[in-house]
């Protein structure tokens, strides 16, 4: 299947944006993918991204350096440290201190200025409103919105024309398990990613809340889960 | 006056952000500055950006690198000829060349990103509606959503409370001699502003739209523009 369109894709190196990949490449999209290094902890995410991107022969990757740090506020970029061994109860109430501040609408608005200069208008995201319950730029409500506000934002926006610019978000109400299912079915190879807020080439930590969501949807589904986990007792 | 509370201001070294950052401090906000090096062919104008700042006592100022360049697109940011010696009638058909991609989308994302971080929810950004017609970005239907899209990606979007983000546009439907009269009034140093889409020590061209404008503005009031410009003579 081919649409002869190009789609501006968010990949973060993660489980969830690997499987949007494959969800934008059988829609029949040519894939530019767009990565961020923004100070995060885990260099090793954003080689995982660059792999996903070679292997699934995206058109293009481009990578943009982001310095969110000089904000601070974040357990993702700044020295705080990560909650483990938490409960699914535990997780779900209010903002997590990995949030960090307007970090999806900076990486969507940097999407959009990508797309519009390569004249595209379609970008997928892979956000997830259950998983991350407590950030607020995981909410349907927040994406509609800033849709509307990109079609305002750009040349489309004035020009009109029939193809409005549409954020693409096809697993943002899907459990963990859903989106294995649909990534394998894809022919997803999910050895590539990483979801672990401490993760390193010794592998992930299989504590922190990342991991914990991401084992869970693996074992639902009965499949093991192919990257590499920190044994028990080397955390002990 | 004050209200104690803290503003993200926008600020270019043009003169249309330097008089709004008078007018967020007559409303008694405590001004932190954010101005951004995006590629663009005038550091002069990222000087006198500094310079404003420090004139005007912010209690902060954030420099942002960032990097459109790789998207390439405008005359602003590549090598593509500004227009000169165009009439207003001119200037005002269809998009300017000098539009940069969603340019004011990742520059109010960033600012998004640094008010929340410092727990300010107050943004100010000199868009005007009027010299620049045929940008999407400075239209006051696309700060409105931008705005409504800011409160659902948020903290604040998420615990409520009635103090929202909102961001201020001053001068968004003010002629360039309203914005001129205005920053006056407030004691604005206009010498410390730069316009021109060639801008350099050795000065203003005197001939882009910005200048054509700028010029333009000043005459009405008959007040001199106290910035240098080169002699037409220099430019033949």
């Amino acid at each position: 299947m081919t649409n002869n369109l190009k789609a501006v894709v968010l990949l973060s190196g993660g489980l969830d944006s690997a499987a949007v990949l494959a969800i934008a490449q059988r829609e029949g999209f040519t894939v530019h993918a767009m990565s961020f290094r923004y100070g995060q902890r885990h260099e090793y995410e954003l080689r995982m991204a660059s792999a996903i991107g070679v292997k699934n022969r995206c058109a293009k990757h481009v990578f943009v350096e982001l310095d969110l740090r000089q904000f601070g506020g974040s357990a993702l970029t700044s020295d705080i440290a990560v909650p483990v061994d938490r409960s699914v109860d535990q997780m779900s109430s209010g903002i997590p201190i990995t949030y960090v501040p307007a970090r999806n609408t900076v990486f969507l608005s940097y999407a959009l200025a990508y797309a519009e200069s390569i004249d595209c208008r379609d970008i997928f995201i892979g956000v997830n409103a259950l998983d991350h319950s407590g950030y607020p730029d995981c909410r349907p409500e927040y994406i509609n919105a800033f849709e509307h506000m990109a079609n305002l934002a750009t040349k489309s926006g004035v020009e009109g024309g029939t193809h409005r610019i549409r954020i693409h978000t096809p697993v943002i109400t899907m459990t963990k398990t859903e989106i294995i299912r649909q990534g394998l079915s894809l022919g997803v190879d999910f050895s590539v990613t990483s979801s672990c807020y401490n993760a390193s080439e010794a592998g992930a930590c299989g504590r922190c809340d990342a991991c914990l969501i991401r084992l869970d949807g693996f074992k639902e589904i009965g499949v093991r889960d192919p990257i590499l986990y920190k044994s028990r007792e080397e955390l002990a």
